[in-house]
């Protein structure tokens, strides 16, 4: 559950919070339910209203919500209050003793939740709750993985997470072990992984990174390294580089002047990535921009979930993208 | 009726909508109006509230509303959902059966609401609701001209009208021959009359093509050809080309970078052309900056509507174009 | 108090107003006191529940209250209307007979209000209500130069106010003889004092003025010059130039693209003087930039008021001015 | 102007005000022209804005606006709290120095302004707002009076106003000498005119009152005294009594539980009682049923003005005074 | 789709609607499936945005939306204006040429659509937009009846719908020869199928006229006669009357004062309806109460939607009646 | 903090929630300082912006902040849902490891906490949240009482706290043990200390308990019972009974029809019964009297804090309790 003050009030002024249904997968799950793919959600919610609303949020989006268990105190939260120009976006979790956080760890049948799925996908948010829920996740990606599904991971790292006594680096390097395909950064792979880049030059430094993280993990078929330049809190500009089949390429590069909505962007870039493996295998290049082009739209929306067709993303790479009317 | 999901919401996140009257000849009346001239509107409203609501909004700006005749079941509708950045805005029509669309061919009496006017001004959109509304449209441009009066016309293409089963190359160049001032550009004098540039450099296309519809329609004394650059939603330029006497002018060109609503700039640019070709006949250079000036504001405001003084459009192009505080 | 028509709306759309309470020197004190300085206001505010509202939002920020007296039959008001763009923001100033303005000059005992203080501060606004509130502004700078403080001022002209009979420059540069810091700018250091440059190179001019008011009135110790090149409405570039100890410094520039709240960025400008001088005395290019980092925020915050810590200035300065979300 | 925290927050907890133009004339003159009489208003406005919003709200409902002059500093300003249960409403005025009472007595051309008219309508809040106020208010029935008008006035004791050095028993005797239909009550009459009931039961005091005010004021031809049971703030009872030819009726009483809007209720009467006068002559008893049916919808309706139609209050005599839906 | 100026402002002072998704059937399904029972809508909803929303709506409340097909060319609106007190709630009805209403007879396949289900449900709503859309409820309740299923109808009189030339007594007996359950009421019965009461007592002219409905069409099960005492537009006590298996009961009664919105009562007492025979069915006292207290709750809740778990309802009977605080 | 869906809109419905800070001390600390008493409040708040706005907001009122520590990671949360008519108002708490939850035992130093005030006051709300807290607020009582201050405790039950394994009986009785003055109903006595009424006549059965409860802990001084008779969720009436000095008096009872917000009820007359024993000791019908209308005007405010002064208080109990407008 994510609360923002209206607008770009700051929180000691605000006597109101926007409301909306949010998280890494949660964003990512509906992002792809939109475009048209099926998909389910699999979490922890307590027995509450709230609990309640947030699943019937999913099945708005028409999102499986059958594997969600019901249990634990309190739904995890974060406040967010929407910068502007030099003043940064800032963010206080209170996401500590969620339900999901507070999971026991193997009470989830997997073996029965992944029937019948062909694609499994985390992030890196989950693992940083508490030390339940990073066993959970490990669970998790082991059973797709050798269920045989293919297995896609956000790194997303937050440093404000990860207050339960364990290091990102004793904990992500073994969940990665699982997993197929990734979309990350180098600080984030340095930081989970200890790969950091001997170059200094931008793009050389990126294909570094990129090439050890494949060496190192060599189960990885699809590593996305994104970058976000930030000229202002409402000015980024936003591209990937894209490691298939031993080759890297550049993604197209779209610039975000006047954003509405930063949050989310990464989770519509990951939907993206699904989508465009799962649709466009063939052509890389494609499947990137699809991504890039749906994590544009994304900065477009209020609240942090994508709600874009895959006819919209595609009409974009075919050209529409400087927002003209459609009447 | 124009409904809005608040801010930049989409559709599907829309728990409400913001009211605006509006309709391209209704902008147009209340532009005109605030800027100091005399001006009534024709047309035909449903008996119930909402139509006693927009008569009450002309009314508030002092247009005459005395010829709106009253019948029908419903007033049209029109959704915006506001775009941002590469997503642009998006509009749905609801606008079949509206009691425009259902007038009777001929049951306003032209001679007796003209009588007294000096100017006649319609739009494309009218033509495009249904077989009625053209013929209507027809026989109100017909009855100015021979009148005496001045007629103009905003070309206004909608292709997501036209819905009646006659292409608007059927009906609008009839209506056309009865118009002295043009607001236009060159797709939609492709669409409507078939006449197209073969220059390829943009300058010279315009110029071309609206020497050729000058040719085409000889009793036209002022076409004026508007272009925007749309470099993202919310980051439009503007400008226009002017011909009259056979001189062809360019205007001075707005950058509107941080768009508040796109809509209703070509009304409040058609009001720009009417008030300026009133008021300033003998500058034609005048006259279009006018008209440009007036567009670029409306950009600024909430709504469809232009509401500006003809004094603050003075003051724009007097050099007061950087949004400095009056205080 | 200000009171805004919601968003970008002109007066005549608004259905209601945003009520923002402020004040030239309403916001310096709340913007000092955010950032840990002791700070105490007065004024004379109406016995009713609105005098007591704005009172209380002083109380909130930690602003000493104690020595604003009651009386008078009006709270001053000024209604903001937000521009866009080209459209400049308009103010109505509804200021006359406001408690303030009716004071019966020498009614505030300065000597026991000013102390256990080290420093006072005014702005050229209270003179400009009225001849009592000039008279008593005079008393109170002269109270506190006597008494030791540092005295600073923020010229601050508004041409609309000034309605009283006397022009600024029969009543300022009495004023100005006891002060010792002074925010201003070229054009009001014309209007008030007569002091205008030969010079017509823009850097040049600035330092011909500022050292021909330094020679005019010796006894100041800190002249900031303050600049702001207005792209847009929007979109403002704002900088400094600061005379001290007969050395002129030119601030960091701040490029401001996507401005929130164009108001009360001079007052957060004059509460980061204020900081400066008191915690980097040593250090005037440090002072200086800390006041513009401090306006910079401002323009990002709905309202007049700063609400930013000294921490986030600092942090601003060291390099964070690119809004990245802090999680 | 009226500014009102939405719903019922206190003074001290808004953050934005609700705006409804208003005032007793003007509530009166826009409840008239709904119901479908021609009508007019005469005031002073500032010429900024504001003035102009409160111009075009007139127009919007079809009150003449043309003799409405332009001048002095400020518009007229009410804070209204609303009250609920055992709390009642507060206001506070803001309505010194106002244009209207800063008026200069006899700028107004009453001739001219009463030429085609048969009534004149005014109130005694504008007596109450200055010397200057009242003494053009006495002008103005004067001419119409003498011109052969209907005067009528509606009593409107404000103890918070009267605040310029006279009481309204030295002021109101002689307005009243030219009006032919008051609306009062037995408090009101007893301040202006120190008439007093010697009676002590409830009903024959109010006939006292009335006898007697006509005794003294012969040149009245109807007089209404109207009641308000007040069970809490959102609950009240209405009735009215009702002298005419000699004779004093009782209107119908209506019960209003769950009151949206108590303010306007006396002007919406008063527009009911110029209404019935003018359309029920002979039926006294519909004339007064009217005005406090008129009065009872009001109660329903957001702002101080009566947006109904003399339909929906025949309707509600007829019998549907239960809020049936209609569909 | 309902759109309600927010509050109780009337349609003339909107400057926004509150949206609601909203249709008898539509409100009836939603409450069943928030009541735990599996149920599925069938319409016609145009392919646009606003289609797509309300099938998320019902989505959302996991109604089963695979049946609703696609096509026309604009969704039914109707705009409500909420009374209070003594001013009804006031509807405009725009479902004209709704896709519903331009369904072709025949093209959807019920045999299909039936399969495993037990049991339909109708309302008098659909029959009274167009001929069509009665023609195809006709289809709809034949098909529901001969395939063995319980065939439930709310005769749901609109008198502002049935513009299409039939009247409600051609059309209504025969669809009604296939239902089993109905709610309804003695005017709606008296306007469809031209029976009428000879005793005038209350309580025994309900009975007369459910037993000779009963007599007319001895295929019904279940009739349940509503009733609405409207005090006024916020204060109703609701009840009802139950004939099943030859003898009539009557429901307790509810008094609510302070209604939130009186929309969908009638549609909230059809799902306890259905629910209440389903799940107890020899307990008819507790099905009819049951139904009521489901109305009941409606009236408290914004919206035509009875957003109440049956735990509530059930609750609710068990005595917990005064809106005791849950903490 | 209480977030609240706006208006009567269930959990399931909102968009956004409504910010009160919340809490039963924190209300009644305003509320005496808003009836001007010197007041502190002490409370363990996370350091993070949402603990300095609550802070902030206490500031606001003149509460003293100076004894809040700050530390712990989060703030308790509580969401309500408004109810009306028969549906209740409906708490989800989230209050479990908030940062005075979380506090350790013994690390206030309450001497100087405590020193050169003469009453402390508390709640079984705190007791409620975790062994840590329940501790720590024995500590403080025991150290009030040695110190000589009057303790007095609202008892304050809620069953949805009281989760970590302690019941209230075995907590309870030992902080009691050090009150003076006590707030409470004879429930909540049953429930805490096993002291249940043998009488069965209402009143009898008060006066029964009161007695027994001053005989179990004989240091207590002043004893008062409230009751709420729920008519509906929006319609309560209140009143009490208090013993002191060997007798009980009933207090005038009110009766509130139209609730704008129950919450915060008690505090509000927790608060009168603290102010009126501090100044009407002699008068203890006034004191009692003096609270509960406190208490009834809470019910007009939104939120849970008691937004009056004395003399608003004086004023009803002085007669004006029908919520007569103030103008």
């Amino acid at each position: 559950m994510r609360l923002s003050p209206p607008g770009h009030t700051r929180f000691g002024q605000a006597t109101s919070f926007d409301l909306f249904f949010a998280g890494a997968e949660y964003n990512t799950s509906i992002s792809l339910s939109r475009m048209g793919m099926p998909v389910g959600f699999v979490t922890r919610l307590p027995d509450n209203d709230l609990g309640m609303a947030a699943i019937e949020q999913l099945n708005r989006y028409s999102v499986d919500t059958k594997n969600i268990v019901s249990g634990g105190h309190r739904m995890g939260i974060y406040f967010l209050e929407q910068g502007a120009i030099a003043r940064g976006s800032k963010v206080i979790y209170d996401r500590e003793h969620s339900s999901l956080a507070d999971i026991a760890p193997g009470s989830l049948n997997w073996k029965s939740i992944l029937k019948d799925s062909s694609w499994f996908h985390c992030t890196g948010i989950t693992p940083a709750l508490s030390k339940a829920a990073a066993e959970e996740t490990l669970i998790a990606v082991k059973s797709a993985f050798e269920a045989g599904l293919t297995v896609s991971i956000d790194l997303n790292f937050r440093s404000k997470l990860w207050q339960y006594g364990c290091k990102p680096s004793e904990i992500m390097p073994e969940i990665f072990k699982y997993c197929h395909v990734v979309l990350g950064d180098k600080d984030t792979v340095h930081t989970y992984f200890n790969i950091a880049a001997e170059k200094t030059e931008a793009e050389a430094s990126y294909l570094e990174v990129m090439t050890k993280l494949k060496e190192a993990f060599p189960q990885l078929t699809d590593i996305i390294f994104s970058y976000r330049n930030i000229i202002s809190a409402n000015h980024n500009a936003i591209g990937a580089y894209y490691l298939k089949n031993n080759k890297i390429i550049k993604s197209k590069e779209f610039d975000l002047d006047g954003i509405v909505d930063r949050l989310g962007g990464g989770d519509a870039m990951m939907a993206g990535i699904i989508y465009g493996i799962t649709h466009f295998s063939s052509d890389a290049q494609k499947s990137i921009n699809f991504a890039l082009a749906a994590a544009a739209l994304k900065s477009t929306i209020p609240g942090d979930t994508n709600f874009v067709s895959a006819q919209e993303v595609l009409s974009m790479l075919s050209g529409n993208t400087t927002g003209r009317i459609n009447r």
